[in-house]
């Protein structure tokens, strides 16, 4: 199933500047091919609903095996039948 | 992993009340066995975060199949390596 | 304009364990005369949309004032004209 | 006291393509002079935090008032005391 989706993490407890993490979540939206498009409160994505839970699980491992303690994850999913979803549809 | 969880599960266009896609929605959390508490704005829930993923993907699909058209969800997920998440953790 | 609302505090930087902070949000929220209910994910409100709004402003105030050096709160607000918002009617 | 933000309004209820009023209330949002940047997600903002809301308080009253019978609000805002901040701040 396809959808659009936003997700904004936020490691807890690592200091005040949190941009390592975030930028490392966002490399590993990047990297899971869901048409990344940071911004500056999440990254926008787009592609198969499991795909973008998997990144997010991801980012996770990922964040925690490199030393994050905890992890707030703010994520929006989007799907419709009537159209194929997409992040180019919800601007104007 | 585990984690601590909220969804909230909006189906758009379906007229103004939402009830019934809101208790199908909750009736899924339910028998995902992810301890589902539901209060006035989402469900809270607790258990790994695959199937916790893999139940909001459910919520999606069965929805759709059963006539919404749209559907936009909101999900907070927290995760930690401190201590065991839970939400009873969370409450003071 | 009466809504319902839900209020989530994040502080950055403040350490792995936020307990402190989000009860002193929560506090906040409490004294504000908003029927707010506190839940693992969040404290539920119902009241004036503006002062659902004030309140937030003076958890941030205070948070501040007393060293929290940076805060994250997520917040939904509903708002209705067919029917009195409330936390109970989003029940079911 | 500065913050930024994001903003995203979900009309319910008012039929399954909502482009309308989400585009109401971006145009809300830019004439409060808030640095509106629009994106597929919502609309982030920076500026005074009771400005936030007093847009947000806006959106709702003018939704309202033409016509659109339930509203849904998810509202990010984040404030900072060791530098101001900015939605620039947050990229990278």
């Amino acid at each position: 199933m396809k959808a659009t989706a936003e997700v904004q993490v936020i490691p807890i407890g690592s200091g005040v500047s949190v941009r390592a993490e975030v930028k490392r979540a966002h490399r590993v939206l990047e990297e899971a091919n869901l048409n990344a498009q940071l911004h500056s409160n999440g990254t926008n994505l787009e592609g198969e609903l499991s795909e973008i839970f998997r990144a997010v699980e991801k980012i996770h491992e990922t964040l925690h095996s490199e030393g994050t303690v905890r992890i707030a994850t703010f994520i929006k999913v989007a799907t419709r039948t009537d159209k194929e979803p997409s992040l180019a549809g919800k601007l104007f």
